[in-house]
């Protein structure tokens, strides 16, 4: 079975087109560009001779014939200013596989169902699309979920006349997998020279805020020893808690303070209040675990030596997503089979792909970003890699086609 | 030479009546309420026998006849929601050690020259009112300065009605010295059980900008081992420079980083800029460089250890101002002979007496804050306090008015 990943690549450019923004794409959820982009799309899949609908959160399906699919897809809106590939990769190279199946392989065991998920850069909510498809949250509840300019979903959807089937959802004897193509996002694979990445899990994230409150004082006027100073603490415990999270690390955590709160916030006032918001990333929950609990001992130890008060705060909590064994495998041996090198690695944003393979066996495969940038309009991927990306899941799929027809 | 503490402490509370607030005064530079309180002083001084004017900047200077004076004085004006005695308490101070020296003492060797100058809390320039009268700022300089709206000093005087007389100078050979009385503005009176401090110096005060240029990079995708963490190096920069700080002080070192800003402040983005804004003090040049220098070496540390640019600034450069050896023993021997504890201490905050007592001998004499709180309208001091204050005050003139009149 082959598929053209030149006619995928045109695709891709023609997408582009909806809600362009300079070099990227500014395509968020709900906005007009998105609501048209999705029309072109399952007006693309009905001209590829797929079954295609768009469901009343937006969600576009489009399905081949089989009574056994495998899903392959992503998402198709993006972030504010964002690029052209993020997530359009993934449907584009669904599709140009369900063409190659109606084309060639019309009698292959398994067939194709591509799919955009709706929303998942989360201008209503992150992952809404594979949330409400897997049932994780309902039509109902997703239907009234607001932007940030106050719009209810379910009125952005009725008024563009998309609100004209039933749900999309998971159909565990229909539906036998999960692929995601996607860039990868960050620099890994361009830095080691590698052509592809298969991904064996999606990080958990945890994300905490520390806070610490003190005594406002003149820091003229107040001698050391009797101040509160939230301040300090928060910097004793970030440069500790870091040293921690460096000495308890494998190669697959990652942590970052990336924004902290000071109040008042003047230079000769003692602060009074402290924010220092944590997230921290890893494969497996004891990681996790093991920097939570250096979170605590540092910021318990801060607290105590500058004599305020610690209050922490869980803010979100996302378990590692492991990605299904076989589904490694298979992608691994595609790539290799075709002469592509290839690297096992963690994704640490989250995808899709996080969503579903909670639910069935989930599999993602990686192709470099240009100087590991992302959400940029800055963001690019060759078009070899591209190819190389849609060629190598197109012969992933073929071998798990292979695999279910085989006698169990 | 006998003052009526209770007549001084009746004249505070009829002053904090001019842009009262709640508990406390909000009387800023240029403000109505400053400007009509200005014209009330005025009176009283001339109430009191006193040849009083106010000059184009709206300096307060009311003299008794003798050719020799004692500058005795503070300020009038205050912050936003300020408290009633941040300045008031030391000119009232000199009004009533003014009619003190008109009723009993008409023949002493030394006046009062009561002085409240203008804007010492900075709605134009910190210090302004004492910077003109010592020729540090030219009264056409400080005449074109604006307030944060946008109004410039000489037309708010003009437009009072106020600029009619020249503008007030130290005059070396009239002047003799400086006394000011003012509130501690901190804890260290009140917790230990002290009723007078004695200033030794205004501590010198420098402020740096420590700022840390890395790359912005996606929180979860790129490895530590990439990144350049602009926030981490700010985290460690800041707990290690502060522990240094810990190690070199003395008592009368403080120092405070009460604002920070961290871009592009995002959860989930490793930070680009971190600015740390630093801020020390001390009674001794030695002991500032030693604080400067230890900052230099722990921003060059955490610079180098996260891979990112160093970019240091400083700010300001106030030196120390000691106070007049004969100033503090003068105080101190009068609290003493009066039955009162003393203490002798640095201020921590700057005061009028830093401007002047780089061009004469000056003294400062603190009374406890209750609670340590100042610009605040929870500002307090004990009426037991004021008076103490006071009566020591006129104490220490009577001494220095005799000292005046020895032969040298």
């Amino acid at each position: 079975m082959e598929v053209d990943s030149s006619r995928a690549i045109a695709n891709l450019k023609e997408l582009a087109g909806y809600g362009r923004c300079g070099t990227g794409v500014d395509r968020r959820s709900g906005t007009l560009a998105d609501l048209e982009s999705r029309r072109w799309l399952r007006e693309e899949m009905r001209g590829a001779g797929l079954n295609a609908r768009i469901d009343p959160i937006g969600t576009v399906v489009g399905r081949t014939s089989h009574a056994r699919r495998l899903l392959i897809g992503s998402h198709t809106d993006t972030v504010r200013k964002g690029g052209w590939l993020d997530g359009s990769l993934g449907v584009i190279a669904g599709l140009e596989i369900a063409r190659a199946v109606q084309k060639c392989a019309p009698d292959f065991a398994l067939g194709v169902e591509v799919v955009s998920f709706a929303d998942e850069e989360g201008q209503f909510l992150p992952l809404l699309g594979s949330k409400v498809f897997c049932g994780d949250v309902t039509s109902e509840e997703a239907g009234r979920l607001r932007n940030s300019e106050g719009q209810m979903l379910e009125d952005v959807i009725r008024s563009a006349g998309l609100a004209t089937h039933p749900i999309a959802r998971l159909a565990p004897d229909e539906h036998v997998g999960y692929l995601e193509l996607h860039i990868e996002q960050g620099p890994v694979l361009e830095s080691s020279g590698t052509a592809l990445g298969v991904v064996t899990g999606i990080v958990g994230m945890r994300q905490d805020e520390i806070e610490f409150v003190g005594t406002a004082n003149h820091a003229g006027t107040t001698p050391m020893r009797m101040r509160h100073d939230a301040a300090a603490a928060l910097f004793q415990f970030a440069a500790t808690w870091q040293q921690e999270c460096t000495r308890l690390a494998t190669d697959t955590t990652v942590w970052n303070i990336g924004h902290v709160l000071i109040e008042p916030g003047a230079h000769n006032v003692v602060a009074d209040r402290a924010v220092a918001t944590c997230q921290y990333r890893g494969l497996e929950d004891h990681q996790l675990d093991a920097l939570e609990a250096a979170q605590h001992r540092c910021a318990t130890k801060a607290a105590e030596e500058h004599r305020v008060h610690l209050r922490a705060k869980a803010v979100l909590r996302v378990p590692p997503t492991p990605m299904d064994r076989r589904m490694i495998d298979v992608m691994s041996e595609a790539a290799k089979s075709r002469g592509h090198s290839v690297r096992l690695m963690p994704s640490g944003a989250g995808h899709d792909a996080m969503t579903v393979g909670r639910h069935m066996p989930a599999g993602m495969l990686f192709v470099p970003s240009v100087g590991g940038v992302s959400h940029s309009v800055e963001e690019n991927t060759t078009e070899e890699s591209l190819a190389c990306g849609i060629e190598t899941l197109a012969a992933g799929f073929t071998r798990l086609a292979e695999i279910c027809g085989e006698p169990s």
